[in-house]
């Protein structure tokens, strides 16, 4: 249990003083955050209620979006988010293809040239940033990143200390070659942060909420925990799920379902 | 003009009478045919249409789905059916994973183990199988075969004339190491069958049906058209598009507007 973390976005909706007293009651120490949801209560008053909890801030998503005019004041502002909330980890998500545009080949270029913009604000911050590749079937309009080993190369030119990559269970499992670049991660001291979700079908509509909770899919999610302990990594496990219908159930509900499946799938 | 294919699906609904009549008229000379609309007409019926029109069957879609029982006897009879068509190609489609199954390894490599039961059968009536490696999108319900690579380490331990791939625009755009892997598949005499649609957002539920037409989305569809050129590849040039919004159109218009983007935007 005590490198469990629940990312906020699995049971959004549920008020941040209330996921709080939630986690606390579950047994659960770490929590990931969202920059709307921490914008909305403050982020102060964000910080101030996780510390005095005794909870830890695992991770703050999201931020990138690089083909956005305003990405470099976005993405500083993100980091002094970070920073405020004592996470250790910023996840970013590159953005797809510029409006009109089909050269993915510049855009993925263009997020490595950006990266290179953040890696001091990130330093001086003490805030890793981490590439979360996602989904090919959001390659045009969210993220021109779509495998492990692209977010790798990407983060090869900056220090390990400002730049990592996320592993994310949903994004990556059909992905023969993840075992081998997760092991190259762990060489190269990548693996900024580990987050879980199951894969089920039919997607719906816009593909973006129709993940599954922890045993719900048929991801090898043991096998992946197990790929990023071989490689080194021993921080946070964190379960991401967006889910329509996960969302409309009671969110203390949701939390005992996801620890179970944490049990029974992953650890 | 004389490499351009009317795959059937572009224009879903089109009786093949008034299929073969349109191409005629727009003198379209090539045409992929879909087994379930082949078998509706009569397989021999269609063979005589299509034969005494002076078309050609530039590729017949589709069998495989190899988790199913009777996969064998199904691709048997799909092979047949293609060589009554005259068809060179019969365009395989893997299927996901089994009911319940996480083993998408095991599930690659029963789809190898399949292809060698089939090989002689394929050799005997002289059609080539396509491996179709369709976006990883679909790769837990539909085909675990999910990158060109995976189509052609699949593919080689047969001989050629038995086992290809299909190149499609639609699954593969995304996939930076797709320029390289076309390249080895024609090095290595494997692209098949060479397929076009566009690729758009925001897809649709169950993603099948959300393709775009020549043109309308962000594929460099040049590139690829350039790309097996440049492997060595002569054969068809297929135009396959699912979309409901375009089905719902008159197919004439449909087989124009493709002809239009075909021009602008393939050749």
């Amino acid at each position: 249990m005590k490198r469990f973390s629940l990312n906020q976005a699995t049971t959004k909706g549920w008020p941040l003083p209330d996921l709080v007293a939630g986690c606390l009651d579950a047994g659960v120490t770490g929590v990931g955050l969202w920059r709307e949801e921490v914008q909305e209560f403050g982020v102060r008053n964000a910080a101030a209620l996780i510390r005095d909890a005794g909870l830890t801030v695992t991770s703050l998503c999201r931020s990138g979006f690089f083909q956005q005019d305003d990405w470099l004041d976005e993405n500083r502002r993100a980091i002094d988010e970070a920073a405020a909330l004592a996470a250790p980890v910023l996840v970013l998500v590159s953005g797809g293809l510029p409006p009109g545009s089909r050269d993915i080949d510049a855009a993925r270029a263009h997020v490595g040239d950006a990266l290179g913009e953040l890696v001091p604000h990130a330093l001086a911050a003490g805030v890793k940033l981490a590439i979360e590749p996602l989904h090919p079937m959001f390659a045009s309009d969210r993220c021109v990143v779509s495998t492990l080993k692209q977010a790798l190369d990407l983060a090869a030119p900056y220090p390990g200390a400002a730049v990592g990559a996320c592993v994310d269970t949903y994004h990556l499992w059909w992905d023969d070659d993840v075992w081998e670049q997760i092991a190259r991660a762990g060489r190269e001291d990548r693996i900024a942060c580990f987050q879980v979700a199951d894969w089920i079908t039919p997607l719906p509509a816009g593909v973006l909420v129709g993940r599954g909770l922890p045993g719900t899919g048929c991801v090898e999610l043991r096998r992946f925990r197990e790929a990023v302990d071989a490689a080194g990594y021993t921080g946070p496990i964190e379960v991401e799920v967006f889910n329509e219908a996960v969302w409309a159930r009671p969110a203390r509900e949701v939390l005992d379902e996801t620890l179970d499946g944490y049990q029974v799938h992953v650890r």
